[in-house]
């Protein structure tokens, strides 16, 4: 059944599952890769499905921007405009417009602000932000969302009062889920009886999926965990949950013990454009001279295109010499770095190990 | 056997053959896109193969500045450093100094300039271009030989005269052909009787192939065609004929007509970050807002993998927003069009159709 989203088996808080799309099913936990103006940076494709990624994100902002979201629609969606025939996600286009964009004026109603490429001046609406994502086409789509600095009390209650018109809003815009499915978004930034009265009130809405908005925007690591361990367990257990924006290895980790099911992050292909690999190790700048002369390749027992053919000495050449190649290769091996990282904790859900392995992870990435 | 050159069929000057190295068969005519620091730029070697490349260029100077050539050998030459199985062919370094760096000193003996890079000092001689290029360990190398403006005559009998005793000694340096095939270049501008006298001076020496060396640098088509005209029948029938730095699909036919076997250029991946595609109605600029609609693919009967995936729209969309991506695709369609081009004329030339051919593709690419 479509955005059916079946459970395999939890291990603690932690839940392993399969949620069904009309592109195909995404096994969770999953890291979605972001291809914001309809491009995972550098990367093809067919890539993409070789490295394993069930679940790709496209930037409703962006697009609207640059090509114009009617021209891919007219085009026969995103889906077709970018070659990618597996799940998708746009969001909102709320995050960017509070984060990218000059902001003219906030009322109830929407946001004016000028555009980041061209300065010209635009509207959106929570009812706008539906209209782009119907006409971009993909399976999961987002509410308009105020997305504030999550410390100050009084500016995140205001946000949220927004948030939850807007969410109503969406909601009607948008009221059946048969072909996209519209994810609810709880805010309140880091206080834990907003993020009740959020997830409560968006229930009550109803939504096939909730995201967990508003974390990884500048509260430290601690704040963000002791705001999922409140979170979590407000939310529906039959409905995935979506962590946005998140996607550092340990995050990760953490965010899954807590039971999230879904994250997206631009840093696997952003740090790999600055030279730097993802490893069981941590991170690692491959433009260091230390690599010059290293045969091997950027992780030993990683089975990705860049791994099974290149070694840590041509990478590190590629990367002094500003070759284009270098974003491709780097950006390939951290997505699958991550991807491989959600694989292996999803088994180790379903082996009842997922803390043993998590803390495995960390003790070596993080040391 | 290693490096024997089969002509199995001829159509006028026209010849299509296979030219055997230790790493493949390179059938020929042959395009070979250029890799000049050991990547073609923003293309991964098995998408290579996938176009059918049958054999890639590197260049020598580059890759002694970076990342240095004994490095290279230290790691297994450059087969493995850059991850092509298939034939390479590395150049002598002489264009590049001659045309990239700040020359300090000319004499007898070699070349003393200032990388580009760094403006460290450097020279290069006969014997220290063939070290190079056996630390590099390529397929085909080259000869090391002055390149000046091909159309004054003082300055080109001058050069002519040093490139001759460089072939000697490079000869010297380099007296056995069974791993690394080394070709001569013959001089001489546009100046006949200079073309003769270099074509029967290399041939003295004996090389398993022949290079025309100093063309397509400021001299106008005619020019080049006309000293193809003169120079082509004072090669060796029996040897393969190498036309350095062509690549213009109209040259490239012009000069497969008049017996040249192996070409290369950069202008295939340089045209392709610049934003342009190769199609059989010339060059077309994708930046352009007539396309930013189009649902075709580049070229409609085009097999690359981009025109099987993505829209002109796409495609555009990707340049329109400096998307890395847009470097990878039109590469990979300019470079397939060119090794597609020469698949054709290979195939004419077996029909014996090689003039209705070329005659039907140039009245289409320059109509």
């Amino acid at each position: 059944m479509t955005f059916e989203f079946e459970i395999l088996a939890t291990d603690g808080l932690a839940r392993a599952g399969v949620f069904h799309t009309p592109h195909g099913d995404i096994p969770t936990p999953v890291f979605a890769p972001v291809g914001t103006v309809g491009t995972v940076k550098a990367v093809p494709p067919r890539d993409l499905y070789e490295i394993g990624a069930s679940l790709v994100l496209a930037n409703t902002y962006h697009l609207h921007l640059r090509p114009g979201d009617e021209l891919v629609r007219d085009l026969g969606g995103l889906h077709q405009f970018m070659g990618w025939r597996g799940p998708m996600l746009t969001d909102s286009g709320g995050f960017q417009v509070f984060s990218l964009t000059q902001i003219n004026k906030i009322d109830d109603d929407g946001v004016t602000f000028r555009s980041h490429i061209d300065g010209r001046k635009l509207r959106f609406t929570p009812e706008f932000s539906m209209k782009i994502q119907q006409n971009l086409g993909a399976d999961i789509i987002m509410c308009f969302d105020e997305c504030p600095v999550p410390t100050d009390r009084q500016i995140v209650e205001r946000a949220l009062k927004r948030t939850h018109d807007w969410a109503i809003r969406c909601r009607e815009a948008h009221p059946d889920d048969t072909h996209q499915a519209l994810f609810g978004i709880v805010q309140g930034g880091i206080f834990p009886d907003l993020r009740e009265q959020s997830a409560t009130f968006l229930q009550s809405i109803g939504f096939p999926g909730y995201a967990i908005g508003g974390l990884a925007v500048g509260e430290t690591k601690s704040q963000m965990y002791a705001t999922l361990d409140v979170t979590m367990p407000l939310m529906p257990t039959d409905k995935p949950r979506y962590l946005m924006g998140v996607g550092e290895p340990d995050d990760l980790a953490e965010s899954v013990l807590r039971g999230v099911d879904i994250f997206d992050c631009v840093m696997p292909t952003r740090v790999a454009r600055h030279g730097s690999a993802l490893t069981p190790d941590g991170r690692v700048n491959m433009r260091n001279q230390v690599y010059a002369k290293d045969p091997a390749p950027l992780q030993a027992d990683c089975n990705c295109y860049t791994c099974r053919t290149f070694s840590r000495a041509y990478i590190r050449h590629l990367v002094h010499a500003k070759e284009l190649l270098a974003h491709y290769l780097l950006s390939i091996h951290n997505i699958h770095f991550l991807i491989n990282h959600m694989t292996k904790m999803r088994q180790a859900i379903f082996d009842g190990q997922l803390k043993a392995y998590t803390e495995s992870f960390l003790k070596r990435y993080m040391g």
